[in-house]
């Protein structure tokens, strides 16, 4: 059977207008939302549509439950930082994948100035999709807010920054991840370890930083050596520079992510330290990028690929039923030995 | 002067219910599309929306010029792809800022399976978007034919396969690329020439291999060692692979991109050839990969950005005017003299 013979089984527009009592040209105006269609007729069309399931296009479908059939995926973030980090790649691969089952059309919003975030902030308000999903949110941003003040239907992968309880999101717990490599350097004897911290104003860098501090006073040393990037290979280069500059007997560095210790180990390397015997080190992420740095990176593996499924169960739900209650979903990170450290 | 003392000047929601003798919760239900408004008193609303250029957000914008401020970058690949090639990266980056620019919402639209390509279809159908910019199109999509019937505002970069003359598009001149690539292997004295050509659903792919197709001739010399890739580096090795088998006196390739190039000096590499020595080779594209490739890779520019910018500007002059001609812009590919040919 073709598509085409299984839709001659959807009720037509003629049936439509029947029911509706109304001339099939004015069923046709009302469901494409034409302005000479009287309060009534439209009512009615309305119902008849509603009662027969008729949805021959988009226009009608949004007459009757308002829904465009697509889903924001909001990143805000520049272009550039989008294309050079695996962490988006995967996210895009598993949320458009994961929607498409369902039939959404997802929509990429890249927003990583200022006047683009008010113009992505107007295309969410105007509710020209019906969910959104938002990774990569900054402290800054006023995307908590204003989605929670909107009502849209959306999820959040990493926690965001909102007292907001209408919010729903999925992150790893990263504190633990902090915690787990600054372990792994202090049982391996290192006895002077740094950290490279993510942005100050996104809940994965504080939170990498905060396990860090956490096991380093367990641990009776003092948390004061810490540089900050911004998740960029060039970013770790630098904060690994003045590192190394500052504490000339560092041996150990915790890096909150894979792309910055690419840098720091490009830096290690033009200064003729060895990795792990001079100085060791750890990443984060683990998305293909870790495996292929020389030596291959010690990092700790978060969950990408089921984090972005789960926001997608967490925004459908919204969707499908309207009334789903805000969830939050913590997923646990796994430490994955290789030769760095 | 700041943004909020900016807008005071503009007109209110209460001028516009003066104007059009209606109640101001009338009009703002008028405005904001609500169903609970006499036909009458919308289309006053409507006309004193227009009169006064009252503009507060979408929704009255809609209401008057029936645009969304939206444009769609639709790229009918695998997500995968988009990522990993740096052609849409660069793409992204100027239709951004050049929409932008004109306060328009860039939505970028991935659809590289089938059932992706119908759901796209669909969103552009429906209107969700003013116009769009289609790159990267391929012979089976329909998307030339679908805006066409649409009459969608449109722009594609890279000519489409379509006899529609409403078409509007920019291109470079691939033709010539592929013929200036083969001359200069010809001139080096290169006794016995392939082509690693781009896939033949593509016009790049099938102009690039005309190029070369015709030099060849030129010179007397047989058009017989192709082999075919997808602009991947995957692609570009396979087909490298196959071509060394089949003509081991092989001692020149025209690549029809760096990053099949890239993958082709790989499998030259492990083969023991040296470049140009044994085998000179050429890419074409020049978007960062072939400055940093062993040796650097002689390669065509295509002006990549200009062409991103001048679709902008011809999707701009039919948005603006709505009668702006479909019109065709072809650039000149520059070559680009380093190590490997």
């Amino acid at each position: 059977m073709t598509g085409a013979e299984s839709r001659d089984a959807s009720p037509t527009l003629d049936e439509v207008a029947r029911l509706a009592g109304v001339s099939r040209a004015t069923a046709s105006r009302a469901v494409n939302g034409g302005s000479r269609v009287s309060p009534r007729a439209q009512q009615a069309v309305a119902e008849a549509v509603h009662r027969l399931g008729y949805t021959p296009n988009q226009a009608a479908r949004s007459l009757v439950t308002r829904r465009t059939q697509s889903v924001a995926l909001v990143v805000p973030e520049p272009d550039e930082r989008v294309f050079a980090d695996p962490f988006f790649a995967r996210t895009v691969h598993i949320v458009t994948r994961e929607l498409s089952a369902h039939d959404y059309q997802v929509v990429l919003l890249l927003a990583g100035g200022d006047d683009q975030e008010s113009r992505m902030l107007r295309f969410l308000g105007n509710r020209q999709v019906d969910g959104a999903i938002v990774v990569s949110h900054h402290r800054g941003d006023s995307l908590p807010d204003h989605l929670s003040d909107l009502g849209l239907p959306s999820a959040f992968i990493g926690r965001p920054w909102s007292n907001s309880d209408r919010l729903s999101w999925v992150d790893t717990d990263n504190v633990a991840g902090g915690l787990e490599a600054t372990r792994l350097l202090i049982d391996r004897g290192c006895r002077r370890i740094a950290t490279i911290a993510g942005p100050t104003d996104m809940t994965a860098g504080v939170d990498r930083l905060d396990g860090w501090k956490q096991a380093m006073q367990s641990a009776g040393r003092r948390p004061d050596a810490i540089g900050y990037g911004d998740f960029t290979p060039e970013g770790g280069a630098y904060a690994c520079r003045q590192l190394l500059e500052a504490h000339p007997d560092l041996d150990g560095i915790v890096v909150a992510s894979d792309l910055m210790a690419v840098g720091a180990m490009e830096v290690l390397a033009a200064a003729g330290k060895q990795i792990p015997r001079d100085i060791a080190i750890t990443g984060a992420d683990d998305l293909g990028v870790a495996e292929r740095t020389d030596p291959p990176l010690t990092t700790l593996r978060n969950p990408l690929s089921e984090m972005a499924a789960e926001a997608v169960t967490l925004l459908l739900g919204q969707l499908d039923g309207g009334s789903a209650a805000p969830r939050r979903v913590v997923f646990a990170p796994t430490l994955i030995r290789r030769a760095s450290a």
